[in-house]
């Protein structure tokens, strides 16, 4: 028993091949690798009926060399172009190129490069240097009708970065990563859209020394997705940060921008507040490259003091005690935590499985406390700003949880989420390597209808045999929350993969849960959003799409369910 | 002397008579008055070089009945349709209800009104009972391309109401006034876009007894105009509060609108986050009518805490000192104050006359501590929501006011202020009766800008002799605030007024100030627009008023400016 139990599969940890499939579809760092433990490992194979043995061998790694079999559809004359406007050094029209640069992050699209599946491909991928070319790019791209498809971080999980129609992957991190303007009165930073998370925090973290500034500043935005996605697809895409209840959304972050459009190139005005009729500003936002390119955005700062954050975790007897207390505090007119995050109850049991706490004396203690499993629901949270401030909310906090039966762990579990937090995703390679699909879907709520959605969606989910259902919520206002699903299968199969996705996306759109929270649209959620937003609402989203784009070349082929 | 000090000019005490032009233009409540005191008066006379004669005898009261000689120029066949949309009882084309609803409250219009000059009037007034109501006059205006205005409250300063087309004003507050659904759990409660101000407030803060809610709720939106404003006017024109800096401004109140347009009735879903494109909420926002007619919207209210409220007043011994210490409240991190106000040397100096402080023995203390006349500024200001949080807002505000050299004057100033929040604008008409014209126009600026905006402005107003320019700023946020200018001049001329009006927008327009904070755009300022954001987005606009209004009949005759 002892022998069996410690054995562990052996989980990659090298680094993909370069020129490979799985180079592309890799999370995150190429050598950076988070392998389930034994607790999660332990559930895989309970839950999934799956032995040792069924991890002898890993399956499709995708470890052969990148080919791309789809014509190059635009012309010599064409390509040398667009070499004339970027450089020959810019412009790649080789397999690699094409495939990396048309695909995201997406279970499917792992899936299908796993089996060496392409089914687009950009004709060719350019790497502009700055505004100019992008309205040169845009200007003939136009002239020639040949489609454009803005590609950031490359972190998309709706198909942002698939390349329909073919015509131009136009990669914006490989120059246009640049800070333009850093204005510490305004409290804003002026920057190129394809600079990635990372150098833009570091910066401005770094503010004194390298900005010349008398404070250190922070974005505030933390997506999962932060080592490999960029300011320019936070925007595009509408991401939440993990503080977003604190900072706000990339929507409320966002000050001005300026776009390359068919229909001419412009910035937006820095107005803190202004009242001059519906604004340009907000209405490209979310617009995924549809409308035009985001070629600079102006962007909220805010002081960065991780000295006066404090951390703190509860366990609620049942997930309706926590979705009244989270609502308690969102409406408690005292200020938001930062990192803010419930876990239901199959969520909770997995996170103390994840953490090594199940089967611990202090899960004992738990228990005779009277917080079950399959019942007890864990918080975890941050305080932020200027430090009685961020005592007040730790302290409002600590009384609604008591209110609510809620008992106190301590800072533990915050801090040791906080340290996994962009590291998770990793280990969907491990679990793909040997037949288990793990993906996520998320949608945002009211409170009045946050347990029909989760009881429908976990219906809908739980109702397949042996699969594991696990959510959270993790951006609060005082109106609603989200709700974040994670799910995860044995299964490989890329039809009853994209049947189940639909059958979720059905659930959430017949529950009455936004189609989307953070993860933006793309061409997953595109399907549904004529029955989500309505005709009318989605034909002001046409005519807009008409007025920018007349020829249809921004990112064409279902986005946004502009031209479906 | 002391016969001639205690003269006191004979301010109308009485209510407009029925059917005059003054029961139109006349600010507020019909019996409500506020007038001069001495040291205002005092101030009026040494600065216009009047004398007590000069207040003799009231000129231009604009006492008349109103007659309105513009031409009906709609068919006796079109108004039976109408009266069979609406019933007989909801129709107006009497002379009264033609100017009546046909104007707004600007200084101009008042002008015009004194002198009994009448340039536009609807051809119809009509109040709409419900939204189907609404949906058939649409349709019907639209298939006879009749122009619909919309009106709530009246009390727009931008030419909002002028019915410069003629056709239909569309009254909204006479019936489309009631609650339509209030929802404890999410925080939020749908109107009809009718309801004024007072009415909605009450509701909330009544809510227990009103609407069986477990709480008292407020809205958090209180303009000067709150008495005669309506929610759907504030959601149109983008309005902001007097308490904004904390709840927000009314754009990021609304969580939902529903709206009848030519091209079809929708309402937006209602959820507190969502990624899904561009937000056709936000897009309705701020669209003054020239989209549709918003027929009911769901907003988010506050717990009502009064009792947590806390008054503070400081005097800074310069402007520069009083925008650095609001600067470093607004960037700081530990949450917003409420009231949150700066004025300038000279609206300070005028506020102590106002308030009866100079020339007393408190006065003589300021001095010798050296806050100086036309150098000190005033900052008045609340701090609200949860007990410990407004204390500690409170806190911070005094550790920077001190940082700042700031004095405090404890909570006087601050209470005195919210007593008279919503009746300084009665003394328009007691001034007005005497040839003395008083206007506003505000703006949104960054931080950087603020200096040179207000330079410039007073510049060009101060170059007129014998003009009084007093500048508040009100709307805070961490990346800047507003600027509100009040200026004073004898004037009645209305060329001369109209002259002056233009050469101010023009240097707002010029120093980059946002050609409108919270008071929207309406007709006054469209024929800047073009300038202001550009014609790419003008042009956006313009795009969705082709969509939404392809006959030109929503609010048509240069409203934003999108038909000039």
């Amino acid at each position: 028993m002892s022998k069996k139990e410690s054995f562990t599969p052996a989980w990659t940890e090298e680094a993909p091949r370069q020129g490979s499939y799985r180079s592309i579809f890799k999370w995150g760092d190429p050598a950076g690798f988070k392998h389930p433990n034994r607790g999660f490992y332990g559930m895989v194979k309970e839950v999934f009926e799956m032995t040792d043995s069924d991890f002898a061998q890993p399956q499709e790694q995708g470890n052969e060399t990148v080919e791309c079999e789809l014509p190059i559809r635009i012309s010599g004359e064409q390509i040398r172009a667009f070499e004339g406007i970027v450089g020959k050094e810019n412009v790649g029209a080789d397999d690699y190129s094409r495939v990396k640069y048309g695909a995201g992050k997406t279970m499917e699209e792992a899936l299908m490069l796993r089996k060496g599946i392409v089914e687009s491909a950009p004709d060719l991928v350019l790497h502009p240097r700055n505004r100019e070319d992008v309205q040169k790019i845009v200007a003939y791209a136009s002239e020639q009708r040949i489609p454009i498809y803005p590609y950031g971080g490359g972190s998309s999980v709706t198909f942002g970065f698939q390349c329909a129609k073919g015509g131009i992957s136009l990669v914006m991190s490989t120059h246009m990563n640049r800070m333009l303007e850093f204005n510490e009165t305004n409290q804003t930073i002026t920057v190129e859209p394809g600079i990635l998370g990372p150098a833009y925090e570091k910066m401005l973290n770094e503010a004194p020394e390298v900005l010349g500034a008398k404070r250190r500043y922070t974005a505030g935005h933390f997506p999962q997705s932060f080592e490999y996605s960029s300011v320019g697809g936070w925007i595009a895409a509408l991401g939440s940060g993990q503080q977003s209840s604190y900072y706000g959304d990339m929507y409320d972050i966002v000050l001005s921008q300026e776009y390359v459009t068919p229909a001419g190139t412009f910035k937006t005005l820095d107005y803190p507040g202004t009242a001059t009729g519906p604004k340009v500003n907000d209405i490209m936002k979310g617009s995924e490259g549809t409308y035009g390119v985001l070629v600079s955005a102006t962007l909220k700062v805010f002081r960065h003091a991780p000295e006066n954050r404090r951390y703190f975790s509860y366990l609620f007897p049942t997930w309706e005690a926590a979705v009244d207390a989270t609502r308690e505090i969102s409406q408690g007119e005292f200020g938001m935590p930062g990192v803010f995050r419930i876990s239901d109850p199959e969520e909770t049991d997995v996170g103390l499985k994840l953490y090594g706490i199940e089967g611990t004396p202090l899960e004992k203690v738990i228990r005779l406390r009277g917080y079950k499993p399959m019942e007890r629901c864990l918080f975890i949270g941050t305080t932020e700003g200027e430090k009685a401030f961020s005592q007040n909310v730790a302290r409002n906090v600590k009384r609604v949880c008591k209110a609510h039966r809620a008992m106190s762990l301590g800072g533990y579990a915050a801090k040791r989420w906080e340290h996994g937090r962009y590291t998770d995703p990793y280990m969907r390679e491990d679990l793909n390597d040997y037949g288990i699909m793990i993906d996520t879907l998320e949608s945002g709520v009211t409170w009045d209808n946050l347990h029909g959605l989760h009881q429908g969606v976990r219906e809908f989910i739980k109702a397949r045999p042996r699969t594991i259902c696990m959510t959270h919520a993790s951006h609060f206002y005082p109106q609603g929350t989200n709700l974040y699903f994670i799910f995860i299968a044995r299964m490989n199969d890329l039809d009853e993969y994209r049947d189940f996705q639909a059958g979720i996306i059905d659930r959430i759109e017949k529950h009455g849960g936004s189609l989307s929270h953070h993860h933006g649209v793309g061409r997953m959620i595109a399907p549904w959003m004529e029955r989500h937003l309505g005709t009318p609402q989605m034909d002001v989203l046409r005519a807009l799409k008409r007025h920018f784009d007349p020829k249809g070349i921004m990112n064409p082929g279902g986005t946004l369910g502009l031209d479906l």
